[in-house]
């Protein structure tokens, strides 16, 4: 089976291998895009990363990632809004490396509420000052910032950012090429309003990325390696890719699996299996 | 230290105890309202927990639970459907048992997606249905059927019902007094729109009852145990608490925790953290 010409593999799928490794086994299996993560882009080094990113002939659809904005001001803030400066040129480097079609898309986890704080509507108001900081830089880079709502079972301590209508609000006053958000099935598949927030995030032409894995009870002991093969769960990819392709989305679809059994198989097994099941559960929807 | 008047213990909280324990226990620590569960009221008999449960002095403040009410028409939904009859009953029985202030609520979870199901929509219409069907017997009995957003984490497998804008956007088309809504902080803390939804609730006149315990990460192993004592986790109780008591709700507090470390411990010495943990998280905003 040829793989969706628009699948691309998001490398935390295949979170043991390499970077070699990760190229290799989605170029062999016939995937055209991959999107990247920063830890294992700079274990070669940025540069090489681009070179080995040519040579692999695949498109670069995201790089994952950037955020953590919810610390009060302070040399602990500065430094993570210094490591979204470097994200921003990885990302811009590695999408001009990439093959034609590449994106220069940063993913951004916004973070969650900073240790002993319950104060989520200053967390909030934090990562808006970040964007605003961060977004000329991003526009100087052409690289488009990707607000993700993560799932609220993350709200405590990854992101204070819950939901599309909330990450969409965030992006207000930023151009869409400058700040737009992450779709991700797996985070907002809940959501009552979802298909009314992916439309508008489609009006307001702020979707970046679309990102799919499934949603399967019980949930994974580490709640945050619960991700899926899309199909194995319960999440209704019909209508949320209908959704999102109905707004004019053109570009690559990834699929990113954290789940410590599958990170545990051969990767290039992995790709293979990642192909297969997005073949049953999103390609008819394309 | 004497527990604040509106604390009520929600049975739940002792869930090893037996209802001659658990009101005892409640009682002797001179806290003044009780809520209660379905399995031992019914493990005694109706009629014996109702004398047991005005025997106590206590006021009755919830009867926990109704609801599941996703499965497609067919006996097994019939037999759910019966089964939230003769929970009202339960409820008002119960309330007319307990001391003066007692409240006929009965608390709903509404159920999950059906087995092998992705059809969000269509379960969410069942809700809507089976409420239609037993409204007009709450209202007969003089009981309100409280709709509890459980959070999104609990979507698939418990509650298709998910954020209080959802509920109360159920709720409309019924007298307040017959659907109502549950607000309860663990469940509802994290959502962007909390506070304009509670004001909502509170001018539709739907806040049938306030449930509060803490939410804490990293996560209980089973994510149906994560609930702490108030002001163990993140939760800002002041926000939530002050919205609450700005809409006028002036009815009883329940706390009510799933925790397995919590429900091993002796039911006396839980019912004095709890009002020890209330009168230090939540007493200041009332």
């Amino acid at each position: 089976m040829t793989p969706d010409p628009r699948l691309s593999i998001n490398q935390a799928t295949l979170k043991y291998a390499s970077l070699a490794t990760a190229l290799r086994v989605t170029a062999e299996a016939g995937v055209a895009s991959i999107g990247l993560w920063r830890e294992p882009v700079n274990e070669v080094g940025l540069a090489r990363a681009a070179r080995m990113l040519d040579d692999s002939g695949l498109r670069f659809s995201t790089h994952c990632r950037g955020g953590f904005f919810t610390l009060p001001e302070g040399p602990e803030r500065r430094a993570a809004i210094d490591d979204n400066r470097r994200a921003i040129e990885e990302t811009a480097t590695l999408a001009a490396a990439g093959a034609p079609g590449s994106q220069a898309i940063l993913v951004l986890v916004v973070g969650g509420l900073p240790e002993g704080s319950r104060d989520l509507a200053g967390a909030r108001d934090r990562v808006r000052a970040a964007l605003e900081e961060l977004a000329p830089e991003a526009q100087a880079a052409g690289v488009t910032l990707a607000i993700e709502p993560l799932h609220p079972m993350y709200c405590a301590d990854r992101a204070v950012v819950s939901t599309l209508g909330q990450a969409l609000d965030l992006a207000e006053g930023f151009a869409p090429e400058v700040v737009g958000v992450t779709v991700d099935t797996f985070h907002i598949w809940w959501d009552p309003q979802v298909l009314d927030q992916i439309a508008r995030a489609g009006r307001e032409g702020r979707i970046a990325t679309y990102q799919v894995c499934d949603w399967k009870t019980p949930l994974a002991e580490d709640v945050l390696l619960s991700r899926h093969y899309t199909g194995d769960g319960v999440i209704d990819f019909a209508s949320l890719t209908r959704a999102v392709i109905d707004t004019g989305y053109d570009r690559d679809i990834e699929v990113e699996i954290f789940n410590a059994e599958i990170w545990a198989g051969d990767p290039a097994h992995v790709v293979r299996r990642t192909a297969e099941t997005f073949g049953a559960a999103i390609s008819p929807h394309l």
